[in-house]
């Protein structure tokens, strides 16, 4: 009973700090959604930065949850995997007609500067993605599907790069534009094995 | 005088949501810093929202002043004008700490979906940095100093998305990495004439 009415306050938060942000969020407004009584908050959080904190968990799970499915998905080449994944996500996007995005990214730009405890796990996020998408890379140098040559690190870096900024791009203009040059540039040029030669120089 | 305290009130606000957001930006708490007496706002602006739209402004136009000076540089080549660009935001953004980044950026996670007149100045102003970048890049073609081959339009909305996503991830990290390897993949890679060829497929 109190685990589900926690729950319940989590899931609530989440919504509303998806679509609306961290600070633009008062707790009176996820109790009286939740359907809480008013004042019960802190016997679930110890305040609202420690609600904010289980929030990020939350997104971030989600994510790796999506994203591990996704990226070991047996049954597609490991290319294919990350174009899946790339797409299911922009998919979803569109059709919330470019609300929302992507949590972490939004409350890395509201809460980077502003608090050393969330700055924290949203930088750890993006590093454990990193290295997800980095495996994925290597997992298609074995297949032959991108070039030998290219870092798999650095290139899941430029590629979080690339599609956290294709969905501010996309979440400022309302349209797909950047979606469809980030799949072009992303899987059509820089993971390319025919377009390209490496110099020697 | 009334003009002067109007653009002190717009200074210190500028400054304040740059920081820590808009929505997160009391007016009294831009009041009391610019030092103008309780209940004056109303006299210069008519809402906040009216205060925020011409915040927005002030921020495109400050970009675009530092962005026009720097992409029409007659001293260096356009490919070097562009890097310089980039430089001077970056090493700005470095010596802040990874404090702040694009406050452009910033805004459009922010207010992107919760307001349709702070939505539609953001997306004008991507469109118009879109612009600036894929002129840039046209010229560099005529130096012969990137690939015929290249989309200007489109390879400048990808730079911008790649540009806005590393500033997202130093925040989030607080360290450079994804500032060296978007100048690695952007410049020796996308841009450089040397290092692929293109394919006639």
């Amino acid at each position: 009973m109190s685990l589900s009415t926690r729950e319940t306050i989590l899931k609530v938060g989440r919504e509303l700090v998806f679509h609306q942000g961290f600070n633009n969020t008062g707790i009176q407004e996820v109790l009286n959604l939740a359907g809480v009584p008013k004042g019960s908050f802190y016997f679930y959080f110890d305040s609202k930065e420690d609600f904010g904190l289980e929030l990020v968990d939350g997104f971030g799970d989600y994510i790796f949850k999506k994203a591990g499915r996704f990226l070991t998905d047996e049954k597609l080449t490991p290319l294919n995997r990350l174009k899946n994944y790339f797409t299911w996500f922009f998919n979803g996007f569109e059709k919330n007609k470019f609300n929302g995005g992507c949590p972490m990214g939004n409350l890395s730009l509201e809460m980077g500067d502003l608090n050393h405890k969330f700055q924290e796990k949203l930088g750890d996020f993006f590093g454990r993605l990193k290295t997800l998408l980095a495996e994925c890379l290597d997992q298609a140098k074995v297949t032959h599907e991108i070039p030998d040559s290219i870092d798999s690190s650095e290139m899941a870096d430029f590629i979080i790069s690339a599609w956290e900024g294709a969905l501010l791009q996309m979440k400022a203009k309302k349209d797909n534009t950047s979606r469809r040059v980030f799949e072009h540039i992303v899987f059509d040029r820089l993971l390319n094995n025919a377009i390209y030669i490496e110099t020697t120089a």
